[in-house]
């Protein structure tokens, strides 16, 4: 038979689905004989089944009642006996944690009838206390009485009493504030504040049910990703008191330190106090070892309890407890959690105790913890003021000017923050103009949150504590004002915004992962990242070991090549050649374009043959017996001409031929034109040309005693057909240069009906490289820049993309088209060689996607090369 | 055993694969006792067996004696006999034919030993004659040589002469010129031209096996889409001499009239002449009945003749013949071409005659003939000035004055027509501003076609008797000079270009199709349209019994759903609602931009809604009883602010507000923006407004006692919870409204991501409708303006194209996405109603595929919808 309560005693942790997180883990721990008060959880399925029908089970209350007759023998004292009352806690726990969305509601027990006897027990101003706190819970969560409600009340007493803080009030004045509190319910509810204990406590369950649904927790999940169907658990528990004297206090403890992973117990303790004061910042804590001091029994209770849960959950616990009057409780548990730093440390040092394998180890990182790793940091050092934060939005380290203008942004010299209420459309100019972008409102999904990212910006934004005045040019945080032009740092990996202007200095990881002798340790700011750089080295090294994927990078200079190599690419996936036709050579495309005729045409190309040649020469060079994948010119030609805007005026023959040659070759929809192969195809010679150079340069590595090993690629081929003829011609012009090596002509699949037709590709593509950033603009029918500024913060909020299609490949959508050219591909050419080289190559969740897919390699930036080299090890770590 | 060779009598019209057109039907002819001269015909395999190996097959050479033998037995003469040789003719033949590719070479066996006994039976210039035009024959087909070698030489001899035209060289002069040519054959081979007959034979043959693959003829298959492995066939034919005086002569003769299909027997008949001489046009052919009066014996034999060929062929037959010394030849026949008009007039008449039936007639007739029927035409009754032709590009017909330049063409008031040598991507504002578009240079897939088809003009180019002066502002055809400003017609179905105006009617059968009363009748321009318009609608008709696709129209007002009902249509496919928010309107949009905050933008759609609702019940009354398919709004809102420059110079605050949204709501590329669906989750209200106004128009209709079938589609759905947010809203809407009747709600499937989706979208729409524009532009990458701009013309000229794909689907990209989507969306809806919305709705082949896809309808433009029942119904007839 179906059984909607558990006893503590019933259950363990990994019953989590089921009883929630803290219910396991409280079961977890009751098992493991840890001093835990008595309780019971009553499962999500009752709250599924309360959710769905309206009414709670019929079983439930029975149930409840059986269970809650085993904590009054337990505790030997009586739900609702007015001389020594049982009283319990009620909170909500689901399977996921759902910070900021727990209820709890203490004291439940207490009525007119029992407020003495809890007196008798720990004091009138303890139990009048209680009572206020009880009346003042229960009217939030169950009935929704605003809690502002209380607090005016409360804040009233305190003015007439004349005192600044609530112990100051006396076991009279409290008792007064329980009348007040009752009237306040009343005039909310119509009735009574019920006194009846099984009332409170069956109300309570209930209103725990039912705040699984509340808009603010659906917005979380959406946020978060965690499904809406799975219902919370509720966890009942005997009260124990943290705040009966000096005997009596409530902390938080860790079984290593969550910043750092070094090994130790770390935590905080704060005597005479209940559970919320510790969070809540009124007093300061004591650091745990004081406890030591304080009671040595518990203490050393304490420290074997944390053991028994390190071995038992073969990680970092935290765990909250409570001593009432000298005898140790323990309240919850949970795998703490920690710092990327710390989630590096720790599961080595796991390893070296023997407690877990490499594998479990690389399990217990991953790709976006060593992403935040590899950001530059401040230097904090100088102990900086913090003067507020807010979400970390988009990683980075950046100081600036304060600017509360987006015009003003683009106009400014030297770097700049962009600080708003919120951003728009119309910041865009700033925001690309700024280092980073500070707002006061909005969460991860908000305009600026997005827009920053996709940029590769800077960003905190939501930071509440700044009241922004755009017309007065600043904005107060707390005491501090910050105007128009003063320096600020934000850092958009932690969230942080400082004033003044900060060192930044690059990550000790990715000094140590480079190995470059040019990017020595800076001093001081490596102190104590031996440990962390150590587990970093160890667990790519064992990804190394575990991926199937190989890694390589997107890199157009031999510069970046380097650094790629350092990083662990295995070659370059994605070389860009437009990149080469930047700067001074800008003024030869130009003459490309104005030239008339295949004699012109011939000419210029003649000219960029030479420099081309060297070009790939660096590259090949850097990239000496690695693989390196050059895509031939692929953006419209009219990206390397000036701005219609600034030819206007065009007075010299020059000026107006280039004028003549914008506006003929303005294309409404520039994604969707004379691109590519298209552009190829278009203009006789050009592929030709860099055809030319990729293989006389080869020729002339060989003759160097190097080992090149280019591969060419055709960009945006939709149709079979474009491809043969480009190589086609590719082949004529290879087999007339001497010593150069064989080279692949491949193709991008990044046009949807490449993908639909690689079948017929395959038979002229020697291999595939997926182009997920186009084939998600096409597929999905946006162009990433559009998007980004106008309805991806809206889509994000509504629900319609879980994440933003440009950062995680969009499985259902284009990775099936990814599976489908995959298999049709090497149906028509068995073993084609398939990698992808969009930017989804360096995204954790992405990466597990390509490993599914089984292709071969990921290419992308050289600063994700070790992220990706991590998530393909651990996407080769069988499932659980 | 496999043969290569087969005799005239061992063939018959079936076998066109291995015999080739004009074989297969010498032998039919041959089998039904016409008078063919012996011959036989060497097959394609041989062709395909010489263009594989190099050479050709062994035993061809044997084969080719024994059958020549049997020639010369039946024609009583000698292959290479000095005293009465026998002499053939070669002509090259494939499966389809291709005009202007053909290669003939008559009089072989003629040598300087066999000239004589040819004098011996036709006289000494006769024979001279032959013998001269079998060296210029052989030499440009067998060796290459240049023809105007040869015409040069002629040219010298005439003015050494001092004759006008060659009937005046004498036999003398004749025989000195065949002098000459041997010394040209010898000067370009080293050798002399061949004495031995057999030489001469084998070469032709193995020169017309060669001609398949010539760079010309290629790219004439690849136009016409016809495959490159098929080969010729070759026909060699015992020589008969039209030329052999009074009692000789040539014709060609049609068994109906193919210029209108009436009934009789049309040809023309030149005495005293050979083939080529009657299309030479060098003198004036007389009409085929004067042969009665000059051989009543012949002319009955050929009427006889055609009489056995059009029952035997069930078809208008066209046949070429020649009268030797009064003895009749059949030299060729075939099912005869026919205009558009005509190929509906005989597949009527056939039926009637009991011929073939309606299936048959439907076969005979197609889609792209039925829409050239309903091009207005010009009134050519006044007898115009035709001046030039080229090919006809794209059709219609368009009068106005002649502009030489693109920019004077954008600024000139009235009707232009830009005349250009060819046109290129600079000429796009020019070619928007005229009505038609002319240029001396390009076939159908120049830049001036491609474009000029996209954007609806009337086009003729690749007029090569135009000398086009841009400089000079003129162009010469002829002894006519038309200077800028000179008024001239151009028509586009047809390709003929006239001097002046010309009074342009609407088609015949579109007045007969509409049988509207507004457009009744022009005086005298229907003279004779009785036939074609009867046969039209039968049928029209016949189709309809028998087309499963329902045929749908395209259209935005009540006027033109009126004209599409009376073209057939069966309901709205696609009533686009942007249309309504122009003219007036664009100030309420451009409000609607402006406001600020929730309110105002509910207060500018207040107003819209009345005017939403006015048009809804318009178009909902003149669709009364049928389906009508609304769209909710689909482009960029900025599509209706005026462009930046007219805005740059703003000085009021609304311009300069209007400045700011313009500036704010730019997109790079605004096919992929800010549209469809994402516009109406942007704007809170906006497509609410838009169902309101439905609901209650149809509301209003029911209470008026109409029967509205509104039913709202949602534009660019990529993703199930676009749609599930905006159905969720629209049943809102609609429940609150009474007297509504039910109204279906689906989605277009344009976005490749949706068809990739079907299955899922298809749990919330109630059909589907592809837009391929959409579909065709996102699935290749590449947006139609652009395209058809700058690299479609060279893409159809490459071959990557066949045509262009926005004219007909792409079968194997997007019909592969439609076939995906219409199985896995009626897998999870079974029934789901789908239809098509796009252009290709109304392109005859795009029909054949939503037919063999399974959809439910198709939805055009009015004008295409008898196009679409058309071939719905072809469609519909079993495959052979």
């Amino acid at each position: 038979m179906r059984t909607y309560v558990y006893d503590f005693a019933d259950g363990d942790k990994d019953m989590k689905d089921l009883l929630g997180g803290k219910g396991a883990n409280l079961a977890e721990m009751t098992r493991l004989g840890l001093p835990v008060p008595p309780g019971f959880t009553v499962t999500t399925e009752a709250c599924r089944s309360y959710l769905a029908q309206g009414v709670a089970p019929a079983e439930l209350e029975e149930e409840m009642a059986v269970h809650l007759r085993r904590i009054e023998k337990t505790m030997n004292r009586a739900f609702g006996d007015p001389g020594d009352p049982l009283l319990l806690s009620v909170r909500s726990g689901g399977r996921f944690s759902m910070p900021g969305m727990m209820e709890t509601v203490l004291d439940i027990g207490l009525t007119d009838a029992t407020v003495a006897g809890l007196a008798a027990f720990g004091g009138e101003r303890f139990a009048w206390d209680c009572y206020r706190r009880l009346i003042s819970m229960y009217g939030s969560t169950v009935e929704g009485i605003a809690d502002s409600a209380f607090e005016n009340a409360l804040a009233a007493l305190r003015r007439e009493r004349g005192v600044a803080c609530d112990p100051e009030l006396s076991a009279a004045d409290l008792r007064e504030l329980v009348g007040t509190y009752k009237e306040i319910f009343r005039a909310h509810t119509g009735t009574g504040f019920p006194q009846d204990p099984a009332e409170q406590l069956a109300g309570t369950v209930l209103a725990v049910f039912r705040s699984w649904n509340t808009e603010r927790a659906r917005l979380y999940r959406r946020a978060e990703h965690i499904p809406d169907d799975l219902g919370t658990a509720v966890n009942v528990m005997a009260m124990v008191y943290g705040n009966r004297g000096p005997g009596s206090g409530t902390g938080v403890a860790f079984t290593r330190d969550p910043a750092t992973g070094a090994r130790g117990v770390y935590g905080d303790y704060l005597p005479d106090a209940q559970g919320e004061d510790v969070v809540a910042g009124i007093r300061d804590t004591l650091p745990l070892q004081e406890l030591a001091r304080l009671d040595r029994r518990c203490f050393d209770e304490l420290v074997r309890a944390m053991d028994v849960l390190e071995r038992r959950y073969r990680d970092l616990c935290d765990i909250e407890f409570t001593i009432e009057g000298g005898r140790l409780w323990m309240l919850q548990t949970r795998v703490g959690k920690r710092t990327a730093a710390a989630a590096f440390v720790i599961a080595a040092q796991l390893v070296d105790e023997g407690v877990i394998d490499l594998d479990e180890a690389l399990r217990r990182v991953d790709g976006a913890q060593l992403g935040r790793l590899m950001f530059p940091r401040f230097d904090l050092s100088g102990s900086p003021e913090r003067i507020a934060s807010g979400v970390p939005a988009s990683p980075g380290a950046a100081s600036g000017r304060a600017v509360f203008d987006s015009r003003r942004a683009a106009e400014a010299t030297g770097p700049v923050i962009l600080v708003r209420r919120e951003t728009n459309p119309d910041d865009l100019p700033g925001m690309l103009a700024a280092r980073g972008i500070l707002t006061s409102r909005g969460g991860k999904t908000s305009h600026a949150a997005v827009v920053a990212r996709g940029m590769g910006r800077t960003c905190v934004c939501g930071a509440g504590d700044l009241e922004v005045d755009p017309e007065g040019r600043l904005f107060r945080a707390g005491s501090v004002t910050v105007r128009e032009g003063d320096m600020i740092s934000v850092d958009g990996t932690t969230g942080t915004v400082y004033l003044g202007e900060l060192p930044v200095a690059p990550s000790p990881v990715v000094r140590h992962l480079e190995g470059d002798p040019e990017n020595a340790p800076v001093d001081g700011l490596d102190a104590g990242s031996g440990p962390l750089v150590s587990a970093v080295g160890r667990l790519l090294a064992h990804a190394d070991t575990l991926r199937r994927l190989g890694v390589q990078a997107n890199a157009d200079t031999p510069e970046d090549a380097a650094r790629a190599r350092r990083f662990g690419a295995a070659g370059i996936g994605l070389c860009r050649t437009e990149h080469m036709f930047l700067g001074p050579r800008r003024a030869l495309v130009e003459r490309l374009i104005l030239a008339q005729g295949e004699q012109e045409v011939g000419a210029v190309l003649e000219e960029l043959l030479p420099l081309q040649r060297a070009d790939f020469i660096g590259v090949l060079a850097a990239m000496d017996g690695l693989p390196v994948t050059i895509r031939l010119i692929d953006p419209p030609l009219h990206e390397f001409l000036p701005p219609l805007e600034e030819l206007l005026g065009a007075e010299t023959a020059r000026e107006r031929a280039l004028l003549a040659a914008v506006r003929r070759m303005h294309e409404s929809n520039p994604m969707l034109g004379l691109r590519g192969v298209r552009l190829g195809l278009a203009i006789p010679g050009l592929f030709a040309m860099q055809v030319r150079a990729i293989g006389e340069a080869a020729a002339i590595r060989v003759r160097d005693g190097g080992t090149p090993r280019p591969e060419i690629m055709i960009p945006l081929v939709g149709d079979v057909r474009e491809l043969a003829l480009v190589r086609a011609e590719s082949e004529r012009v290879l087999a007339g240069i001497d010593d150069a090596p064989p080279i692949p002509i491949g193709t991008m699949i990044e046009v949807p009906r490449a993908a639909l037709t690689a079948g017929d590709i395959a038979g002229q593509a020697e291999f595939f490289s997926f182009g997920t950033n186009d084939l998600t603009q096409m597929t999905w029918g946006f162009s990433r820049d559009d998007v980004e500024a106008s309805f991806l913060p809206q889509y994000l909020r509504l629900g319609v993309f879980e994440t933003s299609p440009f950062e995680t490949i969009d499985r259902r959508g284009i990775g099936r088209l990814i599976e489908l050219a995959v298999k049709e591909g090497r149906g028509a050419r068995p073993g084609l060689r398939i990698g992808v080289c969009g930017e989804h190559g360096g995204d954790p969740d992405s990466v597990w996607f390509f490993h599914d897919a089984d292709l071969d390699y990921v290419s992308c930036s050289p600063y994700r090369v070790p992220v990706a080299r991590l998530e393909a090890g651990r996407a080769a770590l069988p499932r659980r």
